[in-house]
């Protein structure tokens, strides 16, 4: 099976010019939330579950050999740690990394003040207006990059932006990927749903952007998830490695849900999300030292009457702060939450979850911030109407973070004067000077008269959502792609799809 | 006119038995977004502003007697400050006092960490699902006040909760004043609309809490907003005076909005507000000092294409938190945005807003949040469905604040091995002890299945709203208030009706 990978002849090309970093710059500062010795409690407490309890890899015998040689306390496939072992393996790992577009305009900067943006992953569902709640497939896979490539709020085309169920779960990989580089010219994650797939797709990455340029640099992530609590299987430990050993970012997430797969407790489930994401990076950096990796995190509550999962709840945005606190402490980029909702519509309730998880996600710190746009249904859904909802939501927040300017140019005495005592500053020159930058506009959250908005139908903002969407798709265009380079990456697809029955489930 | 006033016999009664404080209390710090050589600069240019362009008194030669008694430069109507003059009479404001309600459980801390939310205010016209909107009447605002008292995360009766434009304008204040007394048994706000209409409001205090106890106490606020740029009109001059002299409570609330009403600059808009609230607290601390007092913030931006404000906006939510640092700085309790939206429905526009402004008044450090829930476009409309949405979310707020508990008891090892790796928390011992309280549970945010969700009518949370609001006014029991008082009150207000012309505009 792997032959088929080694064939190809790779003229993939390194991005060419000069790399303009895309992203926001955080200028304000984080919120620090709890105080040292909280924060102190906590790691304490993680390397207390490492020692005592430890984390299985299951089905990666691999993965446990690397341990063992490590020096970690392996048994079966349970692995514990001492004190401070997790600790000293994860320095090596870089507190900032660019992930390379294949437009070297649309690279980003993982780290410092830099905050990227993603759209929603994951989803078997989409939505719209229109047609109501629906599989997903290649075509609105191929919508959703299309949206995302044309929002100026966007920095990064996602992974799985939705699920195209329409294609075998072990072919299409393969597709997703292709549609990334086709349909987008930003970074892009890979699959992780079994090792052969991440292989492939950072195989397909060398075709597109040469295999030197990938082997020194970040051109492809993968979103490992473990299965909380304090289990990595086989299926994402062997991902995880694939991606570190090729020197590409695994972005380390456990999936805590407070109550269900882990403690009830905020302070435990920090804890134990902590111990499960420093052991991923640990792996990848033990395979290869100084390799980029993310530091995930996904906290969030669950309805403990109904069992279901519920987000951008009160304790979900606390314990993002206090995650954006313990990332900082060991200096590794952060991934933390999006704009997560259990609401099945877009409505006053989806908005509240969703803004509150975005808002932490930039508060805290995080640096790279899936699920930033679409996400719907406690991620069973990807509404076309959410996701430009959201992206315009976060082109509010590019101007947010820039917080209040005191540069002298910003005060004006004499503007008082010119307005006059009780009259207006419509006209003044110090406004005619700033009103071009002065405040972030939405497309969307439009104000007419009332009377006017009633005439007009009472159109609520998802209406206007909904007409965005498609207005946007029409006037999409496609970025350039060599049409050698499409042409292996095809011929690879083509190649790897004929080694491999279809498998439906 | 005034003569009908002192002819009340008052046996009003001071609150008994043991005064528990309501409120939000804050476990966690507030978010300081801006370094203190920023704030130095804005407090300068604040000073700036006083000292040379100054601030207008119309029609209040009180005021300007009370000024020019005061030290301050005084020409026509406009008052100008020596550097620090203004500051140094803030000084005699209390940092803390306590706002008392009728039933002494319902009194709360104003200041310290304390937050205390209250109901929209201002709003000519209301709205709900079913009839849309329209204006607001006498009936509308006693609704508003009973789901006010009913909600649990509500902290304050509030004020003028909708416009009761079916009675006179001159005499509505009266009938306003005595629903606060009548249907809720918390802290309320009187009228500002003239002095005259402060003055009836504090005397109806003093009918219900006794004379004496109002005179030591603080029973009634007014909500005294400037016309910004730099102005305060005499009716609201008047009434903060009224408020001062009572040793009641007048929220000293500028109205900037950025680019239309102050300078198009936040950093100029922040310095003019901080002029304009310094000087309304003052004039209350000259005329009594030690009285307490609320600083006010309500910066905000617009449209500059139609002119219309906007809220909850990137801008608007940067300054709350200056201002908040600032406050702290001044040592005065902090009023602060509140559920604002421009939006005119129920949507994902609205909460969006809403949460900001909502969230940054929690984070900055406000003392006391006007509008914290029903606000809806740009305060024209109270909604009974955003009421209950909000209030909902209040007490998602009251949740956040106590931030992630690091308590010994939150912390567990053992049940790690209780669930097993890979296994659920669900049943585990540590999760018995601890659900109750762990995570806030709203009653509008449901999560049910998709399908169960899409049969039972695909419904939006403000459809679940609307059921809410009315079940609370049919499970409404008004709070006992003494006949004896009650009939005062009436004969007060029956006379003062008597004493004037209905007027209508």
């Amino acid at each position: 099976m792997k032959s088929g990978r080694g064939r190809i002849r790779r003229r993939g090309r390194a991005p060419k010019g000069p790399i303009i970093i895309n992203g926001l710059k955080r200028e304000i500062p984080p919120y620090e939330m709890m105080n040292e010795e909280g924060l102190d409690l906590i790691e304490e407490k993680t390397e207390e579950i490492l020692q005592e309890v430890g984390v299985e890899f299951r089905g990666d015998d691999e993965a446990l050999k690397i341990w063992k040689d490590a020096g970690a306390d392996v048994k079966g496939c349970r692995v514990r740690f001492d004190k401070g072992h997790v600790r000293s393996l994860v320095k090596t790992a870089p507190s900032t990394f660019v992930m390379h577009g294949r437009n070297p305009r649309r690279s980003v900067l993982v780290g410092d003040d830099n905050v990227v943006f993603c759209p929603a992953y994951g989803s078997p569902f989409v939505s719209d207006l229109d047609k109501g709640r629906r599989y997903g497939t290649i075509r609105h896979f191929q919508n959703l990059i299309k949206l995302a490539y044309m929002s100026p709020w966007i920095h990064h085309s996602g992974g799985t932006v939705c699920e195209p169920v329409d294609l075998p779960v072990n072919k299409r990989h393969l597709d997703m990927v292709h549609a990334h580089m086709k349909y987008s010219d930003m970074p892009f994650m890979g699959s992780v749903t079994s090792r052969d797939r991440a292989l492939d797709s950072i195989e397909m990455a060398r075709i597109l952007f040469g295999e030197e340029f990938v082997n020194q640099n970040c051109v492809i992530s993968g979103n490992i998830n473990m299965n909380s609590p304090l289990v990595y299987d086989g299926a994402m430990s062997g991902a995880l490695r694939a991606y570190a050993e090729a020197n590409q970012c695994p972005v380390v997430v456990p999936f805590v849900l407070s109550g269900a797969t882990g403690p009830v407790t905020i302070a435990a489930a920090i804890a134990q999300s902590l111990a499960e994401v420093m052991v991923g990076v640990a792996l990848g950096q033990v395979i290869r030292p100084g390799s980029p990796a993310i530091f995930g995190n996904f906290i969030t509550t669950v309805n403990l009457r109904a069992g279901s999962p519920t987000f951008g709840t009160a304790e979900s945005v606390a314990a993002s702060y206090v995650v954006g606190q313990l990332a900082r402490r060991f200096n590794i980029p952060l991934r933390c939450s999006g704009g997560f909702t259990s609401s099945p519509c877009v409505d006053a309730h989806s908005t509240n979850e969703s803004v509150n998880s975005l808002n932490a996600a930039v508060l805290c710190g995080s640096h790279f911030v899936l699920h930033a746009a679409g996400w719907m249904e406690s991620a069973l859904t990807v509404s076309y109407e959410k996701f430009v909802i959201d992206a315009d939501y976060l082109g509010s927040l590019h101007k947010f973070v820039k917080g209040v300017s005191v540069a002298k140019e910003q005060f004006t005495t004499e503007s008082f004067l010119e307005a006059g005592f009780g009259g207006h500053f419509f006209g003044c020159g110090h406004t005619l000077e700033h009103y071009q930058d002065a405040f972030y506009e939405s497309e969307l959250f439009t104000t007419p008269a009332y009377e006017q908005w009633e005439e007009e139908g009472g159109a609520d903002i998802a209406k206007r959502a909904n007409a965005k969407w498609k207005a946007m798709l029409q006037e999409y265009e496609e970025p350039a792609l060599d049409p050698a380079i499409n042409e292996e990456l095809q011929a690879f697809m083509h190649r790897r799809k004929n080694e491999m029955p279809d498998i439906w489930h």
